[in-house]
């Protein structure tokens, strides 16, 4: 395991803090680890900083600066190598290894998440889904996505996530189930919650959560094509 | 309409520049905005910087700076006035007006989309959704969400997007159409694009993008979780 808040390069020879971080560049490494995949099954080797800024929609100054935060692994007049910097990128990130997910709620929005081919991909496993009436949702998606993993009924949440060792839970309910969804993953110990309804919840101290609010993404396009 | 890159706050006195304002604060914005809505739905007059650091998961120093660069809004002692930090975030944001949306591949994801009630309730309009197969759609969701909005064959793009003045479009196509999706609502004259498919897309340079990945959602809760 790598220490906490440090991290060596690629080469080992330089450390970089984690703690200054900024938010939006750990938000933006998952999309330059979006770009590693893609790029990586086009069988390109090297990246340089401009193909990367063009893909991931931000300027190269910028790829550089985010990069130099973790220490300098590219190659000057080169780029980047595609396959270490994936696995740098994953490192940082803490996805080197796999993260064991519940969802809870199994609408559309669970739905389609069940089937969601990049989780996999990228070692989010969903072992688990919940929603109050199973057997209505067993018939309602089964046609579309076939059975991708067992629908079982919420209230064995808290057996099943500590029986399959889930970290996280995903709560696609709709809002006014929210809130309760989320102190029952409290309560069965989960590490981490996503939530997808649009109604903002709370986590106690220990509890990690990132609300996911289609608003939010779409306020955030308005704002760039108002001013 | 308010100049371009500049704002005066709510009593006309002081002006701050948009240029500098850092994403992450745009984006926590949409997130105070959220928080204004469901305290003002609680009939709640004033929320001090405290309360909106808890509900939105920030500290409240944070949100204090975030203001700080529209101008001095705030009530030392008191907080802020619920119902005008959220006419001046819409101000701020561009959603003061409605904004009139497309959605192209009605499957579990479009689908959920056109029933999710918080576009509306922040002006965001769903106006037309596209399909390559709209038969075999309406059959899949009629029975479940009703019909919210008809469902074109997506060769009519083009022609709905100008006639209803659309002007964001937003993709939920499976990843292999995704960039496909995108030439044809550039070529339609589209401002702006919400990707939601698991595949980066290019656009021209006077159309605006973002991609919402959930993969990107997860690495950002791992990444708080690891370290």
């Amino acid at each position: 395991m790598k220490k906490k808040g440090k991290i060596t390069d690629i080469e080992g020879k330089k450390m970089a803090k984690f703690s200054k971080i900024p938010e939006a560049t750990i938000r933006r490494l998952s999309s330059y680890l979006k770009c590693m995949v893609d790029l990586e099954g086009k069988n390109e080797k090297v990246a340089s900083s401009a193909v990367i800024a063009s893909i991931c929609n931000v300027n190269a100054a910028q790829v550089r600066k985010d990069f130099a935060y973790f220490g300098e692994f590219g190659i000057r007049g080169m780029g980047y190598n595609v396959k270490d910097l994936k696995r740098h990128i994953k490192e940082i990130l803490g996805i080197n290894r796999e993260w064991r997910i519940a969802v809870v709620g199994v609408g559309n929005m669970g739905s389609a998440l069940l089937v969601y081919k990049d989780f996999l991909k990228q070692n989010y496993k969903i072992v688990a889904a919940f929603d109050l009436y199973p057997e209505m949702v067993i018939g309602r998606i089964s046609e579309r996505v076939g059975k991708p993993v067992e629908i079982l009924h919420v209230d064995r949440l808290k057996e099943v996530v500590s029986a399959r060792n889930i970290e996280i839970g995903i709560i696609t309910t709709p809002p006014q189930e929210a809130q309760k969804v989320a102190d029952q993953l409290i309560e069965a110990n989960i590490k981490g919650i996503l939530n997808f309804s649009p109604a903002p919840v709370r986590t106690s101290e220990n509890v990690k959560l990132r609300n996911l609010f289609f608003t939010s993404a779409l306020d955030n396009l308005v704002y760039y094509l108002s001013n």
